[in-house]
């Protein structure tokens, strides 16, 4: 059934969307409601032990664990371009955890939640018998005069961007997973990508500012974020796998696979976004000027459903690869 | 270190009061912060399998389950005074459990929530190698006009009295752990509480109306409601287990240690309030005639710290058994 087939089965169930609830997730990276005058994004995310992280990773540490748990859920309100406000947190831990193991969760709860200027308003704490569970809320609002990001609007013909570098987090996990401490400054990298992702708060106002509204996460990979925002539009995709933004070192220990990793597997926390080429151009210059990251065409939209992938000038079609809990 | 504990080990870490954020949690049933002129109230709750329910209690319900979902938080919802508006759930479920299990469970999510007016904004579903773990976060707002009610400010003198009854839903859990099907009107109503709480929106309001502000939820046990609210004003307070609002057919069966379930045990998603003793009576005659809901009289606030039990005639020192997670 996978996960968004369990997810479609719960629509039923969930709210339409109607002038106060603006937009109802999971249609999109977060849910908006109106309070008054104010549009809330709201998102919620769960990390749960030996399905997104493993205690016996080489290195693992809780407060980095804490750390990923505020920015996985920042990462949606960046998607939507809202800024963080508070968030509630409920973890359920197995009676066996040191006492110093929750401390340093926590730690790197607030640490994350300050950083990103989101205050702790709340949480629960349950026991449990198996995995660490761990679930944040995370409130933020849409600043006045600012558009919420969505994936609703884009358009055949425009351009498909992406920030940051793609593929490293997978790299990093496959590491972790070998259970192999990383050995060079490339590798290093790799695991930091995976386990230290940024929110881009930052660079989804950027956006905003330059008048893009169509933007996504592609925690889920590059592929499912593409067809989430195409399909309910009508259009198709084609994907460039030469521009693809992969770090050279990468691109050199994985050489043609490297895409791979960057398209179906991704782990990224990056944005995606798409507008018309010339407004896409003036967002990147605006991004890297102001806060050094990269934002890279790497296809557009096409009025033809399907997602092709093109590469070395041959073009084919992929199938959904993107991660599902529920596969 | 136990639950609370470890709560407050969390403590640290949260966001201090102030002018827009009203009340963190876990200082109260839920956290109120501003969004504009509105006072919106979040809380958070998590149900774990095996700790909190078991699959295997005779007559296990999915769609029940899901309603409990929503009406432990809906329940501090009502302890704040506030209206529900929305709710976020993030599950995290076996691969193993059949499809039609997680239809019953959204099904009885959607039902309770749609029962009380909170419309579902979205959620999160994650795999795990373990137990269902499931979360709910649910916000609501005080309705302008209002005071929220909240833990603070009970003075010495004032009467304690709480909604409903106490200890049937304790006496449903044992039936239950001990994998017994009620056998008898009173066992069925037992289990019934224990299963299918009601939040207790509706009396909040009445509450509200007859002007108490001090009021809480007892699901931890009546004993450790009574602790926070009397410890943090610096009060100690009498609990007249003579008092205690016990179904007949309750004190019948348990005899002379109905009184512990209902203190310590409770399990009962019911409301504590306090108010001086006129206010209480009106707030009492109030309920009645609107909702056939009983406020009663169970004790008083003292100036002398420590919390005393009144038992035919007789005084004893209690010390606390509110459920702990983690003792």
């Amino acid at each position: 059934l996978g996960e968004s087939g369990l997810l479609r089965s719960l629509r039923p169930y969930l709210a339409p969307a109607s002038s106060e609830l603006i937009i109802p997730s999971p249609d999109d990276d977060a849910a908006v409601w109106r309070v008054g005058s104010t549009r809330v994004v709201a998102t919620v995310d769960t990390l749960v032990e030996d399905i997104d992280f493993r205690r016996r990773w080489p290195g693992f540490d809780f407060r980095v664990l804490g750390r990923r748990l505020m920015t996985i859920n920042l990462s949606d309100l960046a998607a939507m371009g809202a800024t963080p406000r508070y968030a509630l947190v409920s973890l359920a831990l197995p009676r066996t955890l040191a006492t110093s193991a929750v401390d340093r969760l926590y730690a790197g709860i607030a640490q994350q939640a300050q950083r990103f200027r989101c205050a702790i308003a709340g949480g629960d704490l349950s026991a449990t018998r198996g995995p660490i569970t761990m679930t944040a809320t995370v409130f933020g609002e849409v600043p006045k005069g600012r558009r919420p990001l969505t994936r609703h609007g884009a358009r055949a013909g425009w351009r498909i961007a992406v920030t940051g570098w793609l593929g490293s987090a997978a790299a990093g996990l496959k590491l972790l997973e070998a259970g192999r401490r990383p050995s060079t400054v490339a590798e290093r990298r790799w695991v930091q990508a995976q386990l230290e992702p940024v929110p881009r708060l930052d660079a989804a106002e950027v956006l905003q500012r330059a008048g893009v509204h169509v933007a996504g996460d592609i925690s889920d990979g590059l592929y499912r974020e593409v067809e989430r925002i195409a399909e309910p539009a009508g259009l198709g995709a084609e994907l460039w796998a030469d521009q693809l933004p992969i770090e050279p070192s990468l691109k050199q220990a994985r050489g043609a696979t490297a895409w791979r990793l960057a398209i179906s597997e991704s782990e990224d926390y990056e944005l995606i976004c798409a507008a018309p080429r010339g407004q896409l151009e003036a967002a990147a210059r605006a991004l890297h000027s102001t806060t050094g990251l990269r934002l890279t065409e790497v296809g557009r939209f096409t009025p033809d459903p399907g997602i092709t992938l093109v590469r070395n000038g041959r073009r084919l079609q992929v199938r959904s690869r993107g991660f599902e809990h529920f596969r």
